[in-house]
């Protein structure tokens, strides 16, 4: 799953991710698009209700619960 | 309702939305229209007043009044 | 008065408008022009001296006394 | 003396200006040059020294005393 | 390794780096890619878990653990 | 010494300038050089050693001692 | 060794450079490498270890160990 940026969320459609925001919280959802500003869409993962990750640093990662666009300047990292 | 994330705001043209902004405010509206920039523009649901919704991470989602404008780059969400 | 964000714009020319600031400030004129970076350009409303609004967030609007430039980047959101 | 942003700025050019600035700094001088970016070129006013002018805000303006480029990114807004 | 810094990125593809953020987090893994924004790909090193490195600043390198997208903007060294 | 602000910048070469960053650090020396982001190159005045100004807000003017590049983004002002 | 801001770093190129970063720490090391966004790469100055210098301000500059992709963003000023 390496590659360019960009490559590596088209390979990550449809897969579940962890987005990293620069206001601290933590996204866990299903990458359902992108664009080249890192503009994303994820959508909730089926079966998934009121998930709580572990996240590495120790923070929490909240499931999402409905299809969200989040801006891309928000973004720090993206878990694949 | 998946797909990039300007697909995504284009197929929820007309629906409510909430757009969580960067200073922590949260407003609800009907997404009336938006640019590629993320400026979107949201009126007032007819038949809602003043409606406060619980918001994931426990804020509160204020009902817009009039139509009002948002620039793109003050946004961090879009729930559609 | 709905459509794109410099639709909405264009539509609310010579009427007055709210523009909420980064800094916190909200800024009440006339809307006497604007331009693609979303820098506004408005004007004190003939008949109106000193006039404090209520804006929704409890936040005061000033009613400007002077043709004023604002830059783009400070806006968060225009109330049309 | 309406119209958008840079035509406000092309007419302007010659009159004195209050210029506020994001660091809550503002400058009062007559407008000498500016380009897209919204950078400006203020220089003293002839026959005002040290003149501190009551801001709209209760902030004081600083009357320059120096030909001052002003970087367009700090600007918040300028009073024509 | 000199050279000018997207070649620097070039020449380091499968190797460790260590990247430093504007959160004053470190992240340690092997680069997997890079682009022009210098949005980078990190995956982790094959045989390393939960290696903590000694950071130059005394601050601590986390060892990533999946693959991870960084969106450039948050960068702010790279030591190849 | 009016004019738009890169003409005030190519008419200051080989004089002294004030540069006043959003750090609040003001940087005093002859200007060698510049581009289109403001990015500009101070080098020392002779004959000038440590010399401390009084600036207009009642901050410190530093001399600089070396050839200096400043990055455009962290000007406020550069008074010519 | 004035000129225009990039013109002054092609000059530095296998010369030591002190760079101040926006987050207050100041890197040593001989410049290896820029591009137009004034991202650099700086190396170790071979024969020199741990060298701690005195900044203008009173700062340190930390002489870097490896060779280090810096990101333009970050950059307050170069002195060459």
């Amino acid at each position: 799953m390496s590659g360019r940026p960009l490559d590596v969320l088209e390979a990550s459609l449809e897969d579940p991710v962890t987005v990293h925001l620069k206001d601290g919280t933590t996204y866990y959802g299903v990458l359902a698009g992108y664009d080249q500003h890192m503009n994303v869409v994820i959508e909730p993962e089926s079966g998934v209700n009121d998930r709580v990750d572990d996240d590495l640093d120790g923070e929490f990662a909240v499931a999402i619960e409905d299809t969200t666009i989040i801006r891309g300047d928000n973004v720090v990292s993206i878990k694949a």
